[in-house]
């Protein structure tokens, strides 16, 4: 019973950056901006802490690094994108952008999920997509093709340090 | 080449119900309610074929169904939820429908993905979770207690044959 509710801790900190991610939605459809761009950045502080808690309590399982994703891809693809298209001026390339930039995303999510790398990242985590996202919508500030590049960059070969 | 081709053919499909998540949430925030509620059924179209054409292709990989818990999430959690939102009068009940309705459809998926079942789903699949919101949607009618009936249904220990 005890070991259940140690269990459950890690997952309750990802269900934070979940709902972190569908609050920010909510409060960019109100017209909070910074609110909603704030979220995210709560959203990054329950990412970082889920796993690290786990890892603590050793109670690390397939359910939460599952969830993970899950939370991920509402967190740092869907509700930055929104925010990203919130701010940018109409045109056919923020179409573009704000289309390509979660589906990367997603793709990324599922390629880690599938072949994990171990000590590096193989292309940008998404939530460091994301977060410039996020970051740059909070100054009401957007850009078409940073986001454009952060979306490839997901999907690059490029390899990136882990945390 | 043309089997690598051939391989990623359901992974469109998948795609394609992710985007009509996406393209779902951007026209509920712009007032678009019915559109919003239409392709959510759209995302159920794709999420029925991806899996079949996998199978008739047999390409089924284990980068597909990772792809496709991504795309269930936000088609069939986080854009009915967002509609509900948007059509349910502002109150405690409806905030908890709204919160709820989504983190369940993420414990399930999770729970599905690392324990899956064969010939039957445990607890209400999310799509048969997220369809219903939908229809009320179209309808413009919202109601907190079966969005959190349809929420619990989805932890539930039911049994539901698969189609």
């Amino acid at each position: 019973m005890f070991h259940q509710i140690v269990k459950a801790v890690p997952n309750l900190f990802t269900i934070g950056n979940f709902l972190c991610g569908v609050l920010s939605i909510t409060f960019n459809m109100s017209g909070f901006i910074e609110v909603a761009s704030i979220l995210i950045f709560f959203s990054a502080v329950f990412d970082l802490l889920d796993g690290r808690v786990a890892r603590t309590l050793k109670v690390n399982s397939e359910f939460g690094v599952v969830l993970d994703s899950l939370a991920d891809i509402v967190s740092f693809g869907v509700a930055p994108a929104l925010l990203f298209h919130t701010i940018a001026a109409p045109s056919i390339l923020t179409s573009l952008a704000f289309i390509i930039f979660p589906t990367m995303g997603a793709l990324r999510l599922a390629r880690f999920s599938v072949k994990p790398t171990i000590g590096y990242f193989k292309g940008l985590p998404i939530p460091a997509a994301g977060l410039p996202l996020a970051g740059m919508g909070f100054f009401s500030y957007s850009n078409p093709w940073i986001t454009l590049i952060l979306a490839i960059l997901m999907v690059s070969p490029i390899r990136v340090k882990k945390l």
